[in-house]
């Protein structure tokens, strides 16, 4: 049996773990939150760093320092996990649906201008399987309407982007703030997990703040105040240093993941590549301006009974692949909100893309067994 | 030196955190979840139990699932963590501070009625070091007036309380909606971490989705319907298996360590005795009503100038007690919102309280020391 996903374990997670326990210092912002976060900020060039219970929480930390408020409109891809939208309804945002690029299951940054109006607030960009936005093209928008942009990197970690200067950049180093998940599924893990990056230093002092729930506490800390108190609103957004030492182990093992990873990737990627061309399957395209973490393997079918097929052959062979997002637009939960526009690149991936199992542990062996799978006719 | 709290191993906290990393199922709602859900459940007569990444976290899910929307009233103690009111604020709500009991910090509730009118939807009992207010007189009152009961009993674990009609119930068993604390200061902990129990079957099936990021995953896992989406809003509020696995160890030895911490906190009361009655201190009262988990042990000094000197006393003597809540009324995040009551128990509450040091490890010599120095003149 071949699963999706396994969690990997590099072997110094219980060391780290027995660390923070019999250290006796469990709650949060300890020891090893601070390890990760000054590691995670130099490492990519992220403003200030904060971990979170999740990148669902990660995000309403960013819905909240950009102040949303009942009516504001945030702009951001259908094709999406629920907590990018969740986390600005929660505000009482409306929730602006775009489309997906026809190359890329990414938001089309050219449809973005013609849906801001005066109540936008922000555009939420999600780099899908790590790839990329074009981030010049969202940032110049962003910048010539005065709008916030948060970047939903959950699956984003050790990917980069290259603007027309040349730079090359970290993604979640780009946008106002970013979000990022360590849930089992990502690249690097601590079950659940997430962590912003605060890039617009306007929002370092209050993120510290509402992290803290509402309160000063940090400040009194570092003893910039003599009592702390209720300054703003707030929540337990922190995690407990279990979360944050386990995740230490994983992040001081960043690279080999990587490395191993994208051989995952390549071998998929030049495996395929014939009977994909031949069977009109659609495979991951990474821009010039792009870098691969090789997050995730997908493929694209033409439709929806060709991935019924290509699922049941798989699993029939005891391969776990799976599908992805269903489309929020049409959601129980939002299509009477969404306002009638149809998207049907977005509802394209919903009906078409499998994930490929996709996890350090996987085999060369495994690997092209599932590629004589899907090939053979 | 002896510190204020010090959160207490039972020594298998390591061994289930090592089972659960080598299942290598890690994000939420796994095998350790499912254990700690249902023995609380049983062992105190919850409702639902669904575990949370903190007890702040737990009052959200209860803010939301009472539907709570801007303008809604919302009444509580001001001696109180931010969190009681930080989940209501996040929801719109404006909150209404009642003051403080003058025998305990409780919630004074003969003050509730007066405090109620149109637009009020909850009162949120806060069950101070985790002796029960009077949950009679409080659900009555939220009866009559058609009014949700959310009882904050993030220290009251294991504690009880017997109506008038001779049933002895747990605290948090008794409001709609109940929140507990795992937080390292807790009597049993998991770093951060907390609870939120369903005691009213018309949330539960909504509780589960709202702790589901707003999905409906944990029905479709079930089996009961075929794909799972977006339905309702909703979070990531459900904890890793890294917390809930610890978390089983400690909920294994919950009679040993109330056993230990009631004996400390006993002999508190009687080594002080005489000495708080010469001084004119209070010290905690137990009503018949309520059961004692020995949560915390605090004093009430009769003035600031007596505190401070009592507080300068045990540090000189390397002994960690501290003060408690500041008045959230007078906070300055919301002294412009309040409505202007003067609230002088709670104010009293807030000049005056101490706790003492309190954890399992504690000796009896240490304590014997802390009382000596205590009534020594």
């Amino acid at each position: 049996m071949i699963p999706f996903n396994k969690p990997y374990l590099t072997g110094k997670e219980a060391h780290y773990l027995y660390d923070a326990v019999y250290t006796g210092k469990l709650s949060g912002n300890g020891k090893y939150t601070q390890k990760c976060q000054n590691f995670l900020k130099e490492q990519y060039g992220f403003g200030k760093c904060l971990l979170t219970t999740s990148c669902t929480d990660a995000l309403e930390m960013a819905a909240i320092l950009i102040d949303i408020q009942p009516g504001d409109e945030v702009i951001m891809p259908s094709y999406t996990f629920v907590s990018t939208a969740n986390a600005f309804v929660l505000r009482g945002a409306k929730v602006v649906f775009a489309d997906s690029r026809k190359d890329h299951p990414g938001i089309d940054e050219d449809l973005l201008e013609a849906l801001i109006n005066s109540k936008t607030k922000a555009i939420v960009p999600v780099h899908y399987a790590g790839v990329a936005c074009d981030m010049d093209k969202i940032m110049d928008i962003a910048n010539k309407h005065n709008l916030f942009v948060i970047e939903d990197a959950a699956q984003a970690i050790d990917s980069f982007y290259t603007g027309k200067d040349g730079i090359k950049r970290a993604l979640g180093s780009i946008g106002h703030l970013a979000a990022f998940s360590f849930h089992e599924t990502k690249n690097i893990i601590a079950g659940e997990g997430g962590m912003l990056a605060i890039n617009d230093p306007q929002f370092e002092k209050r993120a510290e703040i509402i992290w803290e729930k509402g309160t000063n506490r940090s400040a009194f800390f570092r003893g910039e105040v003599d009592k702390y108190g209720w300054v703003d609103m707030g929540s337990s957004f922190l995690p407990s240093e279990l979360i944050s030492s386990f995740l230490w182990a994983q992040i001081e093992n960043i690279q080999d993941i990587q490395k191993v990873r994208v051989e995952h990737w390549n071998q998929y990627y030049d495996g395929l590549n014939e009977w994909v061309t031949k069977q009109e399957i659609q495979v991951p395209k990474i821009p010039d301006s792009a870098t691969n973490n090789a997050h995730m393997f997908y493929i694209v079918c033409k439709d929806g009974e060709q991935r019924a097929e290509i699922l049941n052959k798989l699993k029939s062979n005891d391969i776990y692949a799976v599908f992805h997002y269903l489309s929020l637009h049409t959601s129980p939960f939002y299509a009477e909100k969404h306002d009638g526009r149809h998207l049907p690149v977005t509802d394209h991936y919903s009906e078409c893309l499998i994930r490929l199992p996709m996890y350090y542990e996987l085999e060369d062996t495994q690997i092209e067994k599932i590629i004589q799978i899907l090939t053979s006719s």
